[in-house]
């Protein structure tokens, strides 16, 4: 067995602000400071998606990038790009939009079309700043 | 002369949304594209504030970071990190937030500030994703 | 006056050789060393490209950055990504594909086209490794 | 125990297509797409190589710097770089040079001579460009 | 359950030399070469510290990573930024400063209150150099 | 003409401190604040050095990058590298070491042998940390 993985990168910018609706706005600016402000601010987020499988004899390719890259595409970046987090996308609707919640929303849009094309969903990174990430395996704990 | 130029980094996170007020959706979508959103988007930006000088012999500095840093952090980086450049920042109203105006405006700014802690400013680069940024030089055309 | 310069990145991968058919094998090692493998070599090549105008009024853009964009596709990233500089590329026909010369050549391609798009092609870097990179301001000299 | 990982980078230029000679042309165009042009490409890949072990009481060490980067460059780099991943490389001999199997062939090379050194190879990361990249644990499944 | 991971950085720039003091001169310069400088030399560090747990209903937070840039700045920042590994640093007392050691000794001192504030340390990584970095796991072994 | 700039970078590492010795220690700590630390603090240097000049018609090259590397390394990496840049380093000599004088100093180096090899050194760009470096034209002043 020669389980390899593969990461494929993509990118959005977006709008969110992270506020609690059952709080005050004193509350919410206690937890959630600047990241609170009532009219929005936004990130360059990027997406890193890891599929793990053994190289197929044909190509080399635990799947083809193409497939995955267009999966990332037309479910992940296509709703999210240049998009209010809070506002504009549908599976996250009353969803507080935290970059662990964003993570583990997308791995339930895009496990099932990953298999379907061969792969096995791995793990998923979502950088928001220079400065912090996030990373989900389903739900498992490798470490 | 030994005229040297030095350059700071800051950072801040912002919401926008580039819309001509006196233009249909059509037109603003036709031109700016997903870039008109109409709930925004965001980007985390960088600004690189280039001043340039000469050493002086007793610090080897043209100007202290620690004081350039601070002028960049009071006057830029406080009204926008975190905010809506189109509804938050009282220097930007009435200003189509492009990278463009925002450098523009930035200048405008700073270089008073610099000049009294004995710095020149001579360039502002303002980075929107990694794929595009301004550069500006107080209107000067170097190339 | 409030000239300001707007930056695009594209990028494209390419496998090249640098070498004279006018020297022998022993003469080109001695000035192109591995750079002259007769099997190629490749790289990840970045292209930044600038742009020099006045933000107009009613965009706040010097020029809009999807006709940029779409210029450099078209005209450099189409014919020279996943390509053989040597052999696949009409427009570097007789030409020894230094990163110099490439960038000399790519300067002619889209100086045009950016002027029918409203602005003036101010500067083209063309990154090869990490560790170098040329600049060219269509043969000024600003430094 | 205090088992700990340490990461070397090396980094080498190559030239490679992807190509299954038991394919026609059509078929190979289908599923590689640019990456099978007949006349190459090429990429900056870098390698990133992971050993683990405790550090020794001397040293604080897991293993020495320097002989890992020996190995690397004594293995990998020198018959890698600047050469043409389908043509000039004897241990991708018969071996459709994808990322994927390229990871696992420099597994091979480099497993017991890090061994020797007092190390244990954990990991080995493949980067071909600032979107994609593969990751081999030596077959296993950490996650 | 839905375990994901978070990760924040934070950067230190300090000294440092490879010394092993029970060695002549001779034997140290063998093992560690120029690192073993006399008169020292530095790196600017940065370290990356993951935590892991599940997003809380009311924040959508693992841990609020503003506790978490906290803990860092305090413990870990504050004693080692600007600073000699080797002189200046009261829990490195006797402890060879290798990147691996480092690494180890500021798992102990964060693991307790980052746990305080409702996370579980799973991870640091310790970067020196764009070349090489240390990953620890608190001893266990993910791979 | 065709005037071309290619840039080589080179990295050292390297200790150093901000301190003035005619200055009482409080005046040092008023001015260079953490900087001035008496144990010395430390930086991962990218030195990038740019060479203009005219594309040969045999190579395409202003200057083999080969041997521009190997000015850099013999006169500016070998000194510096791994070493105290206030203790070490005999260009440096009652020099202080700020990046400003440092950047000057090394261009005192390399401008005549870089113009011995066929080249014109156009400048000096020293990274001391990700959020700052200079820039030096040899005294001129490009904007």
């Amino acid at each position: 067995m020669k389980t390899i993985y593969i990461t494929r990168r993509e990118t959005f910018n977006a709008a969110h602000k992270l506020h609690n609706e059952h709080w005050s706005d004193e509350k919410n600016w206690e937890v959630f400071g600047k990241c609170s402000n009532a009219n929005w601010h936004g990130h360059n987020f990027s997406i890193w998606v890891t599929v793990k499988g053994e190289p197929l004899k044909d190509t080399g390719f635990v799947m083809n990038l193409k497939d995955l890259s267009q999966i990332i595409k037309d479910l992940v970046i296509e709703p999210l790009d240049h998009k209010n987090l809070n506002l504009d996308v549908p599976f996250l609707k009353g969803i507080l939009p935290s970059t662990e919640n964003l993570a583990i929303e997308i791995w339930k849009l895009i496990e099932e079309p990953i298999k379907e094309k061969g792969g096995a969903l791995a793990k998923i990174k979502l950088v928001e700043t220079e400065n912090n990430f996030v990373e989900y395996y389903g739900g498992n704990q490798p470490f």
